[in-house]
Order: C-alpha cells, then sequence, then structure tokens
C-alpha cells in the first residue's frame, strides 16, 4: 500500500513511518515546509496539525484516497472542511487510535448511564510538551459520559502536563459510601501509530475487493 | 418490618442493625453464644460465620421467611444447605452488597470479552484482620472474569491485608502497548449494611404484595 | 479534661464530641446559633468556619486555654487574629490532624529537593458539598513542595469534588522516562478528630506539668 | 570511552547499545553463543544471564576494568564471585538503574521508620514475560523497609506479570484510619539502560582522573 504521512516529522507520524515501512508499505514523508509536488497516495494517514488540514484535503482530493487522521484542537472551520471531505471520501477521525480507548470509553459510558446520580470528573496527563489541554480523547470520553448521564450531564476534566509519560486517562465516579475508577494507560507512541495504520490497511483493503 | 439479624455484634452485622433501626425496622439481634427462643421474622439478614450456617436456617425455617445473606468462606456442605433452602424460601446471597460492586464486575467482563487475549488480574485489599483470602468479592469477580475470556480464562488473584480500610477490589488489564485498571473502592461499613437492608426491604414487599 | 468544641455539630466536630466523651473528657458543645454564656475550658477544639473565628478566639481569651484549630478557608484578616492569640495562648492550626499527613508532606518535600527539575501536580479529592478549593491540606503540601524546589518551584493543584470520599491528596512526581506517585487516603473522619483530641491533650499536660 | 555490552541482543542491553553509541561510546557486544576472542573495554555494562556471570567476571579480570551489572536473579555462589570481583576492580550492582527509584526506596524507608506499626505491603507489576518473581528492584525495596521497621519488619510482596508495562512498583502502607501508597513506573527501557550508562560513566572518570 501507498501510504502518505503527513507531520512525518513528529512523535505519532514519525512511529507510523517507522511502522509502516517494516511492514512492507511504501511510505511518502511530508512534514510542514516541504513542497508538496508529487500526489501518489493510496492513504493518507495524518498527525500533523490543524494548521494543515487544507493541505491535507488537497492531497486527499488529488490522490482520490481515504483519510486516517488523529490531529486534535481543529477549529469549526477545520473541522466543518473534514466533515465536507467525508461525504467525497473515506475519512476515518480519532482523537486516540489504541485499541482499548473506545472500549475504555464505552465501559465509562455504561457506568454512567447506569448511575447517573453518581459525580463523574476525568484526570488526564500527558507529557510536559502537549500544547492542547483538555486532550482531545478527554473531550470524547466526557462527551460520551455526559450523554449517557443525561440530565445529570456535567462532567469535570483536569489535565495535568508533566514529564514523559505517553498519556493516561483516569474517570472517577463518586457514589454514595463508594467509588469506582477506570484509568487507560498508553505504554508508548506505537500503539497509536499501529491503531492508525490498521485503519489505513481496513480502508485500503475495503476499497481495493 | 420485623428484621432479625444474625452478626448482630459484628463489623456489618451490627451497622445493620443500627441503620435498619434508624430506618424504623424491628430489630432482633443474635450472635455467638445467644440462645435462640423466640422465632418471628420478616427477613433474616445474616452477616455471621459460615460455622452459623445450620442455626440461621432452622431460624428461616421455623419463621417461614426469606434471608439475606453475606457471609463468605462457607464451605461445600454448608453452601448445598443454604441451596437447600433456596428450594424453599426466597434467598439472597452475595458477597457484597454495595450497589456498585455488581456494575464493576458487569464492565470488567465486558472488558474481557472484547479482550480476551489480555491478561488479567485482580488485587484485592481488605483491613488486617479480615480472614478469609481472596474475599469473597474477589473470586466472584474472578469467575466472572474467567468465563467472558472463554479459552483464555486465567484470572490471578493478590490478597492485600493491610491497616483499616473498607474493602478495594483492581482489576487490572494488560494489553500490548496499553493496559487498563479499574478500581472499586467500599469508603465505609454502611454500603454493605445498607444494601443488604434494601434486599431484604424486596423481598418482604414481594411477599407481601 | 474540659473541652469545648466549636462546629459540635459539623462532621469533623461532631466526631470530636463523640470520640471525646468516650474518651472521659468533659466536652461543652457549641456551634452557630448558640448563646455563648458560660465560659469554662481547658482546650478549645475549633473545626466550625472563618466567620467563628472572633467568637473562638474571645472564648479562649475568656477561659485562659490554649486552641486547636482545623478551620481552613481564612482570610487574612482572620488569619491575622489567630496570629496574635498565638502571642498569648498556645495555638495549633492545621489543615489535617490525620497521623500521617505530615509525614506524607514531609517525604514529598524531600522528592521535590532531590529532582527539582520533575514537574509537580497535586491532586486532591473530597466530597462534593466541600466548599473550599483547593483544600487546605493540599496548599500547605504544594507550598512544602515549592520551597523545596526552589528556582523551579511551580506546582499545580487540581481539585477534584466527587461522592462521599473522606479526603483523598495525591502528588505527582514527572521524571524523564520514570514518574512517581504518592497518594494519601484518610478512609474516615474520626482519622482528624483523634489527631486533633492527642493535640488538645498534649497542650493541656504541658500547661498543668 | 570503549564499552563491552554483555547481553546487547536483550531488552534492556539492546537498548545500552543504541544509546552508547549515540553517545559516541565505542561499543562491542556480547551475547548468548558469542565466541569471546577479543578482551578490550575501559567498563563493562552486563545486562545478560545469571549464567554468564563467569564469562562477565573473567572478562573484566582480563581487561581489568569496572563492571556496572543490572542481572537479577542470581545464586549464592554467582553473588558470592560477583562480590569477590568488587574487592579487586570497581563493582556497581543493582536491580534497578532509573534515576528515582533509590529515592523511591528512601522515602519509603522513611516512611517505615516513622510507623513501624504499620502493615507494608510491594505491589509489583512487570510485563508478561519476565521469568523472576519477585523483581530484584521488589525485594531491595522490600528489604530496606524491613530494615526500616525493625520489630515490625513482615514486608509481603505480591507479583503482577502482564501485558507490556515497563516496571511499576507500590508499596501501600496501611495505617489506622489512614493508608499511603507509594508508586514508581518506569516509562522505557531507556530509563535503565541511561542510568546503567551513567554509572559507567562516572566509574570511567574516577579512573582516568
Amino acid at each position: 500500500m501507498k501510504l502518505t504521512v503527513f507531520g512525518s516529522n513528529g512523535r505519532v507520524g514519525g512511529s507510523v513511518v517507522r511502522l509502516a515501512e517494516k511492514k512492507g508499505h511504501e511510505v511518502t514523508k511530508i512534514d510542514v515546509g516541504d513542497n508538496i509536488t508529487k500526489f501518489n497516495a493510496d492513504v493518507v494517514i495524518d498527525f500533523s496539525v490543524p494548521q494543515a488540514t487544507e493541505a491535507v484535503i488537497d492531497y486527499c482530493v488529488a490522490c482520490n484516497c481515504p483519510l486516517v487522521t488523529g490531529v486534535t484542537g481543529r477549529n469549526a472551520e477545520q473541522q466543518f472542511e473534514i466533515d465536507k471531505l467525508s461525504e467525497r471520501l473515506p475519512v476515518v477521525q480519532s482523537a486516540n487510535f489504541s485499541e482499548g480507548i473506545a472500549l475504555f470509553t464505552d465501559v465509562c459510558a455504561k457506568i454512567a448511564a447506569a448511575h447517573p446520580e453518581w459525580d463523574v470528573d476525568v484526570v488526564e496527563m500527558h507529557r510536559r510538551g502537549k500544547l492542547d489541554a483538555p486532550s482531545g480523547t478527554a473531550k470524547t470520553i466526557a462527551a460520551k459520559i455526559s450523554q449517557a448521564k443525561g440530565a445529570f450531564g456535567k462532567v469535570t476534566i483536569h489535565s495535568v502536563r508533566s514529564g514523559t509519560n505517553f498519556g493516561v486517562h483516569s474517570v472517577i465516579f463518586g457514589g454514595t459510601g463508594e467509588n469506582i475508577t477506570l484509568t487507560h494507560r498508553a505504554e508508548n507512541v506505537e500503539v497509536f501509530a499501529l491503531g492508525a495504520i490498521k485503519q489505513a490497511e481496513v480502508l485500503f483493503t475495503k476499497r481495493t475487493e
């Protein structure tokens, strides 16, 4: 599969490049400042920045290929453009491509639905340098829980920026005389890269079937 | 409602007595060494010890009343007697009457079913003096998870006996590049007592409907 | 010992009354709205509110007795009055009378002094109804750590208000490739009440020696 | 500096090779099955296995160079040989070369010394494949705490083998009405490799001063 990776010098993007090449995919790397002259991909994987949204979309349109994007922090206009693209081409967008996080979010919502009267707090921890807070993943988790709680929907997010950890999301449910805490920990950056490559492979297989 | 509490001097049993009286129930207290002469109850709540199983059963039969029992550590024979009783009279038996623990166990099983290949460990912590280990609750959680994992069914239980805590159950799921931990904490003994009284009230209401 | 307890209807104050009476002390209870006519105490224990500061001080002066106060959230003026009192009479003031919290704070400061370059966050969790945030204890911990870190002194506090827990303080140290978390959990309200009574007993013994 | 790495194909050993080369050191790699013909090193770093102890010692003696060894699980005889070597040449031996673990152990011992009556449990978690249990680090921590507790010296170790984590050590102190938990997490294997290289650099500098 021919993969083009936007944000190829970044933490996750760089990991996508290494792992995709190891899996035998043909990888084109694009990062900020690069002059894009060749448009040739089966799938685009995007771990760049919100500002690159237009360039990413143009590239997908030019190649007529699907997009897998893990960029968080897009503004309303940028998100609108992604949504519009998704009407023309397959787009998978996620704040977190680890295998476990969707399941984690599901079970949190299940608890919230069973006990909407319990208090809910999300504590997310990421490495010192991470710019956006709260994390996109924390916002997704909180939104799903809030929806499950219905009228009791308040969820508070607390953001810790510390050291070099790979991303921790804790959800605290406070009941009467008891509490439940769920914690998801990413142990490396590969878990996100592999998840994104897997999505790209699924999209590629669907198209070529 | 006329309640008879076996183990009325114990930690949870004593709490049942106090809270049931506060709720206006008429409570008869029975503990080790007591000579039982009066048999008169709408429901029996039992937080005594396995050795009292026969006396508890005789009492229920004499009163023709339901049983709510939170005793753990019964041997096969004692458990068999409880099962036999349940064919004649309503019996609710649980290792843990807190509101959240059943839900907690459910979501653990859900995660295990989705990822049977993940490793699972249960770490349970109870107060220094607790005699049986692992806790009945930990055994229930492990059994439900093991069932959900199917062929991959191994679950390891670790028992910590420490200080004066009210019971902590952690379930650790170890995946590839990520892990999920769920922790349930009881904050006091009332959470178990209230749960048992609630069950007794439900049984009483059903019978008198 | 003759004890007067301000805030005798509160969570901790009420516990002080019960435990002090059980220990054989003679207890006078005072809470909001009470008309104080009798001034007679060997020691005053105060778990009331900042607004009662003047009344508490007047009482101590009238009895010429020491003060043990666990009230947090006093404004600068109220704190100034307490400081002034401490020049005339023994005053023990603490945000947290549990035995372990001072030790906990010490070891946190020790870690911070050894690695001032590590990031530090304090996450404190208290019951839903607690009015002041951050907790007085969290502020004390953060101040001690900040001092130990010197020029790198930033410490961020996150406050969770949830359910019915008795107070949890976590300190997260984020290094390079490793992190350390310390967590102190109070398991009941008695741990604070007993600590305050112990302080009162020490002050009483000192005075009567 | 000329470094010879025993266990160069292992998890930590391989990381030592990569990071030492990146730092400009000249690295000789040795792993099981290699025929050692050249003896030339300023320092030896050893993350091999207990069975290689004799070969490692012979190599150090032949080069007359210091040894940094992170191998755990040596039997009494193998350990005796290491101790004998340390009388002739500088030897640094540690179960855990992360920067924080020594400090972590120190503060645990400090807490234990202040409250020898508190219960202490060590819960250590390592990746699924780790052969020895408890971990060498857990044994070191438990021994230091036990010594600090004196007559109350019991410490229980619980070993979890799960997933792909890089090593977690939790120490639980159970008091009366309160508990304290300390957790050290390694976030990658480099933290151990870098610590060992740092020790090698210190030994090299000392010798050449």
